[in-house]
C-alpha cells in the first residue's frame, strides 16, 4: 500500500450565483442546508477564484483547462479539439476538429432540422461513409457521438482554424460556404475550401443511404448531411503527468469536460449511473474517485447538476444538487485515503438570474493535513471571502493543491 | 426606450489618501460625511484596487487607460498623444506627439520665463506660424491649448519617441540638443534631429511676430520659442467600442482625461460648470452622465476635486469634495436607468502629506442589480479591504462591468 500523498479536486460545474430575491437575497449556496461541505470549510482554507481572470466570462472548458494550469489563452482555439478527443479520437498536434450536427437539408441545401429528427441509431453507418475520405490530400476522420453529433478531424500539413462556419445555426437558413476570417491566412482558407468540398459529400453520400432511406419510410427527417463547427486546432501542449509528475484521472459525466481530461492525458472512468442530469448519483461518482485514487495520485471530478439549475433559473433544482453534493463530501471525507487533499469548487459562476455563465468568481476551499483553517465556516460565495485564500485565479489551483501535496519541484535553491 | 443595462465608471481623481494625523489618524474619506456614497458600499460589492501594478505610482493618464482595459506598458509611451487627443488633434498610429510650452528664451537660448509670462491671448497667431511646416521630410502640425500650452505632430514613417527633452525644465537653463536615448535607435535619431530644427524655427519664426511686438511694448515677455516634451508615438490600439461593443461617452473637467478618453474613441461631452477646480458643479455633471446614458452604454466621468486637495496638502478641499461627490451619488442613484451598473473608484492616491500620486491602491465599490452585496457599509480605504471584491487590477474593472451588465462574449463552451 502506497502512502503518498493524493489529490481530488471536485468542480461543481456552474456552482457560483449571484443573490436571488426569492431565495431572500441569498445565494443558493447560501440557502443550501450542506453540514458538510460547510465542515470543509471550518477545517480548510477558503477564497474566491476568478477561473481565467477577473470578470472573464468563462465557458467549461476553457475554466478546466484553466483550473488544470494550461492557459486557455494559448491552449484553446475552439471546441472542436476537445469535443473529439471526448469522444475517443486520437486529436494530433495540428489537427483541425470540429463538432459536427447529423442535420436535414432539402435539394437545395436548406437546413429543414439541425438535429436530424434527433436520430438516435444508425450514425455510426452513416459516419463510416465519410470516415477516412481524403479531399485534396486532407484526410478525413469521422466518428459519431451521441444521438445527432459527431466529430470531425481534418488531418494534413499547413491547416488553419480561423474559419467562418458552414451551419446557418437556425432552421431555414442555407448551408453557408465557409470562408477562412482573414483573407491573408491561407493556411485556414485551405481549410474552408475542404470543408466546404466535405459538406456538399456528406450530402452526396448520405442523402440515398440505406439508413435514410429507411427514416423515409418511417416517416423521420433523414440525417442526410453534416455540419461541421468550433474549428479548433490541435495544440501542442504537455500532459498532466509531463508537467505535475501526477498520475491523473477523471471522473465527469459530460463528453466536454472527457474531452479536457482526455486531452492532458487523464484516465477517464466512466461511471454509469453518472447520466449529466439532474438525477446522477453522486454516491456512485465518490466511490469511483476513491476506487481511482488506488492507482492514480489526482482525481478531477466534474458534477453537471448546478450548472443545470442556473441555465434553467431553477434555484430549487441547484440546491437540490448542492445537498448531494454534500453526500457526496461527506462520503468522500470519510474514505479518501489519509494523506489526500480535497479542493472544492467551480469551474464558473451560473446565475440562475443570467441563465448562463458569468464572470463572477467562484468559492474554493482547500482542505487537507496542515492547510491553515481559517475563520470561514460556511462554503458560500461571500462567506468565503474572508478566507485566508484570498483572491485566486484558475492557474493557481494546481500549484496550490501539488505544494499542499509536497509534490512539486523548488525553484531556485 | 431601450431596456439595455448601462453602466456609470465614475473616477474620483486623487481619491485615495493615507491615515492623517490632524484627522485623528483618518483619512479624509473615514472623516467625511457621505450617507449616499456609503449607501453604495452597503448595497455594493467592495474591495480595494491597484490602477495599474501594487505599488505602482500612476499618472492619470495611465491609470485611466489601465482602468479602461488597456496596459499601460504597451499603450502608453509618452503623455504627448494623451495631451495632443485632448485638445482634438487626429493622433494617428505612428506619429509622434509632444506636450510644448511657449516660453521665453534670450538670444543665446537661455530660458527666462517658461510659461512666456502665462500668455493668455495670442497663442493661436503664434501657432499658425509654425503650423505645417516640413522639416527634413516630416510634416509639422501644431495646435495651442490653453494659456502658455499647446501640442505638436511630427507625422512621417519611421520616426520614434524614444527621446531626451530640449526643454531645460527650470529657467536660467539654456535649451538643450535632444538625441535618442539610445544611439542605436535610428528611428529616435531622426526625430531628435527633426525637433532641434523645429524649436530653433520656432525662435526665428516668432520672436519677430506681431503678437510677441505688442507684448513686448505693453512690457510682457514675449512667447518667443516653442519647448516641446514628453514625447510619445500614436499607438495601434483598438477603440473601446471594438473591445467592448460598448457605446461610450466621457463627463471629465481636463484635457489630459479627455485625452485619453477621445483616444479610445469615446464621445466628448462638454460641461460648461465643470470647472477642473474646486468649484466644479458636480450636479451639472451627473446630470450630463444621465443624459449621456440616453444613447450610450458606458459613461466614463472623472472629478477632480479630491487631487487638488492632496496636491495642495489640503485636506479640508478633500472632504469638501467628497461631500460633493456624496450629492452626486446621489443625484445618480437616484435617476440613472433601471438596469445600469454604478462603479465608484479612484485613478490613484493622491495622500495630502505626499502632496503627489502615491502608489497606495484605491477603493472601488461595484452596485446594481444582482452584485454580491458584502458586509462593508463605509467606503474608504480601509473599510473595503474586508470586502468581496478582494484586491484587484485596473485591468479588471471593466471585465467585472461587462460581466455584471452581462455583455461580454463567452470564452469557450
Amino acid at each position: 500500500m502506497e502512502n503518498k500523498p493524493k489529490a481530488v479536486l471536485l468542480i461543481a460545474d456552474g456552482l457560483g450565483d449571484r443573490t436571488i430575491k426569492s431565495l431572500g437575497d441569498k445565494t443558493p449556496l447560501e440557502v443550501s442546508v450542506k453540514p458538510n461541505i460547510d465542515r470543509l470549510a471550518t477545517d480548510g482554507e477558503c477564497g474566491i477564484m476568478d477561473p481565467i481572470a477577473a470578470g472573464v466570462r468563462a465557458g467549461s472548458d476553457t475554466a478546466h483547462l484553466s483550473i488544470l494550469g494550461y492557459d486557455p489563452y494559448r491552449y484553446y482555439t475552439g471546441r472542436g479539439p476537445y469535443e473529439a478527443a471526448g469522444i475517443g479520437m486520437d486529436v494530433m498536434q495540428g489537427d483541425i476538429a470540429f463538432r459536427c450536427n447529423f442535420s436535414t437539408v432539402d435539394s437545395d441545401m436548406t437546413v429543414t432540422d439541425r438535429r436530424a429528427g434527433r436520430i438516435v441509431s444508425g450514425t455510426d453507418q452513416l459516419a463510416a461513409a465519410v470516415d477516412g475520405l481524403e479531399i485534396d490530400g486532407v484526410k478525413v476522420i469521422f466518428k459519431e457521438s451521441v444521438a445527432h453529433r459527431g466529430a470531425l478531424i481534418l488531418r494534413a500539413p499547413g491547416l488553419g482554424a480561423d474559419i467562418t462556419d458552414t451551419d446557418p445555426h437556425h432552421e431555414g437558413g442555407k448551408i453557408l460556404t465557409s470562408t477562412a476570417k482573414d483573407p491573408a491566412d491561407l493556411a485556414s482558407a485551405k481549410t474552408a475550401a475542404v470543408i466546404n468540398k466535405f459538406v456538399r459529400m456528406s450530402y452526396d453520400l448520405l442523402d440515398s443511404h440505406p439508413v435514410n432511406k429507411e427514416r423515409a419510410a418511417n416517416g423521420l427527417n433523414p440525417a442526410n448531411v453534416i455540419l461541421p463547427r468550433g474549428a479548433g486546432i490541435g495544440p501542442d501542449m504537455s500532459s498532466f503527468l509531463e508537467k505535475y509528475g501526477l498520475r491523473a484521472a477523471c471522473v465527469a459525466e459530460t463528453g466536454l469536460i472527457n474531452g479536457v481530461a482526455k486531452y492532458v492525458g487523464m484516465k477517464i472512468i466512466e461511471v454509469p449511473t453518472a447520466t449529466g442530469g439532474l438525477d446522477s448519483n453522486l454516491i456512485d461518482m465518490a466511490k469511483a474517485i476513491v476506487d481511482a485514487l488506488a492507482d492514480h495520485d489526482f482525481v478531477l471530478c466534474n458534477v453537471k447538476g448546478a450548472d443545470l439549475g442556473g441555465h434553467d433559473n431553477n434555484p430549487q433544482a441547484k440546491i437540490d444538487t448542492i445537498v448531494k453534493l454534500d453526500e457526496m463530501i461527506a462520503y468522500l471525507m470519510a474514505n479518501v485515503p489519509p494523506k489526500t487533499y480535497l479542493t472544492l469548487t467551480a469551474d464558473h459562476s451560473t446565475p440562475c438570474a443570467v441563465m448562463d455563465h458569468s464572470g463572477d468568481p467562484v468559492p474554493i476551499v482547500f482542505w487537507g493535513e496542515g492547510v491553515r483553517s481559517d475563520r470561514v465556516n460556511k462554503f458560500d460565495e461571500r462567506s468565503v471571502t474572508a478566507g485566508g485564500v484570498g483572491r485566486i485565479k484558475g492557474t493557481d489551483v494546481v500549484n496550490i493543491i501539488t505544494q499542499l501535496m509536497f509534490v512539486q519541484e523548488k525553484f531556485g535553491a
